[in-house]
């Protein structure tokens, strides 16, 4: 929930970029602000193993100008940021995992990516708006929950430390030049319109896919590690909020549900809801033990405060939409 | 002071490459390496622009092995890490000022230039040892002086963004993948090789280079600020140490004086050694207050204790010596 009317009032004509725009954030925000009168560009490198399906803009194809550009290339960066008054820069390599086995190209896109976009701005359209969707994994291990935004930054994996590094160089962008900015630090989103291939693009998605195929959900450990999960409809009124509200200039805020979930409970959830699968208790893999980070629940007061916005989609519902999208659309996802 | 003698027992035979190795620190450790019996290679990219000079291999140029190539090329790294016991990473952009002009570069070279040697090291090569010159800008502005290692960084730019996360990528590689580092927060060096034409490679040894031509020295404010300048004499007897020493293994540790000096008592102690020249105190110009750190002076008994090292050059005796080399030398390094 939030103040769509305001929104409505911001955005009609408005012009609004979004990068990695065919993936799941990007895609179900264009929707949202095709919807509110804005002209919405997408750029997306469309790379393959990535989260990107143009089925997302279904219905909405020509409503949407679509560019194929990498935020790697600056001269492309320099050039789809003129005229825009907001860019909500969520290209991304979204994988955790990935990052372990990629270094290299996680910070090319996550830092060096979003550090073109905001040179393009400092030189070709400094009053634009930028949003950055960061991590909640920037905290690393924390030592509370719900944590908020003050707590320190502990990042212990490449993705993190390049979402890290890159949220510093929004602020001193904005501190030295002046490059407006909202900064989020996002827990585990899910919901419609996500990749379904494979698990490192959102953990609920894939073990909604699997409780479709009536597979066994593999849960780590005794499944008792709580995290956030947000859902994508609550995720973009955030997002459109954050787009028109000066309030939220320079600030850096956590997005999630507020609520904490075991995994185990997440699991269950996704088993009863799809009416298929099952839930199996199996022992840490090495490779995850090592990036396991804790707890986690997001303290979303400041975002709350500063957005006029609240989630309102629990769990147990928010599975349901997504299962009912993808009973009709599967097929463009799953293969 | 260090163990000497320990160390000539460990490098004996030993390869060693030095990347940036043309460069102040670079090219005084290579002829300290090559005194000490090791096989030194130097891999530099000899960018216009940076610090290295052919000039600092003088006498040497016989026993040091020189590759031209730049850490940004992985196939490079790829290359020149194979058989290697011992890298000293010092490839760098090193002008905290040229990093606010362009963090693009900064980013190649401090972050992914090293996450390439990185990479290389744990495909090619993961028993090599490397040690990584970070920096004292990585804290920020610090709330106690001397600092120890455990105080928060709060980097305020793009150098210290990248400094700062090229040092969490090395703790990251020690830890999941066990390539062993040693990494160093250096505060300012000065001495005999450094660039003397401009500002950017070091604040004594420019100084210097204005007194040397009777030129008026520009302190900012009242010259008040503390800094910790620590002689490259000093500084390379603790990274031989660090080389050799088996209790340097995955450690993060200060390399400073331990001293702390204002800004205006330093340049008088030049203008005094030089025996021309004079101080100007000068208002900040605006680019500099912002990213002006505040008072600042290395808690060095970390790297004490575990190197048995101890820095002994005073500021005036490292003054001194330096103005004799350039004295001497300056043809080669002012135009």
């Amino acid at each position: 929930m939030y103040n769509a009317a305001a929104a409505a009032t911001y955005y009609r004509d408005k012009n609004v970029t979004i990068t990695g725009g065919l993936g799941m954030i990007g895609s179900n925000l264009a929707r949202s602000l095709v919807d509110l009168g804005a002209n919405v560009t997408i750029v997306d490198a469309m790379l393959a193993q990535f989260g990107g399906n143009h089925f997302n803009l279904s219905g909405y194809e020509d409503r949407i100008h679509l560019i194929a550009a990498d935020i790697r290339d600056r001269s492309a960066t320099d050039s789809f940021i003129l005229n825009q008054h907001v860019i909500f820069n969520f290209a991304a390599q979204v994988s955790h995992n990935d990052s372990i086995r990629d270094p290299y190209s996680d910070a090319q896109i996550n830092y060096l990516g979003h550090l073109n976009v905001l040179e393009s701005a400092r030189v070709n359209n400094p009053d634009v708006r930028i949003i950055y969707s960061g991590s909640r994994l920037q905290y690393g291990k924390v030592h509370s929950v719900p944590t908020s935004e003050d707590h320190p930054l502990n990042p212990e994996t490449p993705y993190a430390f390049n979402k890290t590094v890159a949220e510093s160089m929004y602020r001193y962008y904005y501190r030295l030049h002046g490059i407006d900015s909202v900064l989020f630090r996002i827990t585990n989103p899910y919901g419609v319109r996500g990749q379904m291939k494979h698990s490192g693009y959102g953990i609920v998605n894939y073990f909604i896919g699997c409780a479709m195929r009536g597979e066994a959900i593999s849960v780590f450990g005794d499944g008792s590690q709580i995290r956030d999960y947000i859902y994508i409809s609550d995720l973009v009124d955030a997002l459109v909020a954050a787009g028109a509200s000066v309030a939220a200039r320079g600030k850096v805020m956590n997005l999630g549900s507020g609520r904490g979930t075991s995994f185990r409970e997440m699991a269950e959830t996704v088993v009863r809801v799809v009416g298929r699968g099952s839930v199996s208790l199996v022992p840490w893999p090495k490779s995850y033990i090592n990036v396991e980070t804790g707890d986690f629940i997001a303290n979303i007061d400041l975002a709350r405060n500063t957005l006029g916005w609240t989630p309102e989609i629990l769990l147990e519902d928010g599975v349901r939409i997504t299962l009912h999208y993808y009973e009709q659309y599967g097929g463009h996802y799953f293969e």
